[in-house]
């Protein structure tokens, strides 16, 4: 399995997709993956996510797994659907414990220091860095990210298309989630 | 047991009360009241704060709750006196449990999308957004409810009569922490 | 041994220092407490910055502790060097319970009332605020601070030589990191 460092470096921008229609799924994803947009995060923020992961899964390129994972039962849901990665927007132990055990790559939120440690002691350092704007921006990455050398962050949440390149500049940021990509 | 959801959606301000003098609790609490604010939450941070909610609780309409709560023996003297509900800046799971297992409503703060998971992992779904303002403001907490459509939040912290109904316009915000409303 | 308390109240400043080369340390630390820093913080940030801390604590008047140590393996490292003092980014149960157990004294970031609430129920309550601006400057202290009176605080990040005396004005910040004052 790929790991989440690798994953976190196939494209720039992860698109964080709200899909509510799986028949529109499989031609989203051909689109994005089109633009180079290959590692496709869908929200479970709508009844038909699993579904649409599924129907996306099948395009050739894409590599789809689940966004706004918040538990180990939603965990297990995206295991069974086959989704490749899971992405969540804050850090517990029961969820990191979960997606550890099971080996799939995992990505989860933080906004503090604390949260960073708490990851740190569970064995991960690759974060999403969540909400990136409303938690601080740009300055408050650079701060956090200071004190731990060995972490890299995916910031999502508020970047638009005209910041994203100011975000990827940092050393410690090698993709941006991007909500600006794709409604539908 | 009132449920702490159903306590959000009396009035959609929650005066937030730090009263020294007992002498003067019931006439407070009567003219709150009069103006339509009948929950009442008194902050443990004066030593008088579990009589003024004694005091406070004779007065018709009130409902007199407890703010500030930190630990279990805080919220184990709020109930020897009767206290209605229970509201925390923070989440710990110490206090989270010793509510939980009391049935009191109890409305923990939080600040970020770990917290709210951690709230969510204990059972609870309703939260004090604290501090409101420092913590962000409205884009912070737009950007912290996105994911947890299930959650509603009663920011508290630097909101003014002046900002109260844009926070009160957004669909996940029942009730907000007035502390402009009285001091005494 | 000193309390963390006692420490914080020596000097308002306490550099916060990443230092390369150990050769250049007891230079360093004679000219800062020669301008009546006393209390110095040296930051795990470097691979030299145990042998750092060694030769700058044979410099008399000097207190030199370790900063940005952020789990239980580099606090002994940092015990084993005679570190005075532990300052870390986070507040995590792990290191916050071994710090404890050791009496060294303990200064674990916060950024939040959760964070601060975590604290407390180990037995905390002198913290640094990291990081100071990002997270929202003074009014965020102010904020946080306000429930929680028998807290102290230690802001760090963002502060500059013109800044200090505001946050030093708080009258619960006995001191703040200063990583303005000294590069080497």
């Amino acid at each position: 399995m790929i790991t989440i460092d690798s994953l976190m470096r196939i494209s720039p921008v992860i698109p964080v997709l709200v899909v509510d229609d799986p028949a529109k799924a499989q031609r989203l994803a051909r689109a994005l993956v089109a633009k180079g947009h290959r590692v496709l995060e869908v929200t479970l923020r709508t009844p038909a996510a699993l579904e649409v992961m599924q129907e996306m899964a099948k395009v050739d390129g894409a590599i789809v797994g689940a966004g706004t994972v918040i538990n180990a039962a939603q965990l297990r849901a995206c295991l069974s659907v086959g989704a490749r990665f899971v992405v969540s927007p804050g850090l517990t132990e029961p969820l990191a414990r979960a997606a550890i055990k099971s080996g799939i790559p995992f990505l989860p939120g933080v906004a503090s220091a604390s949260d960073i440690m708490r990851g740190l002691e569970l064995g991960l350092d690759r974060f999403k860095f969540f909400p990136a704007v409303a938690a601080g921006g740009i300055p408050a990455l650079k701060a956090l990210a200071a004190p731990f050398a060995q972490c890299r962050f995916c910031p999502t949440g508020g970047i638009t298309e005209a910041t994203a390149a100011e975000w990827l500049a940092l050393d410690y940021v090698p993709c941006v989630g991007g909500s600006w990509v794709a409604t539908i």
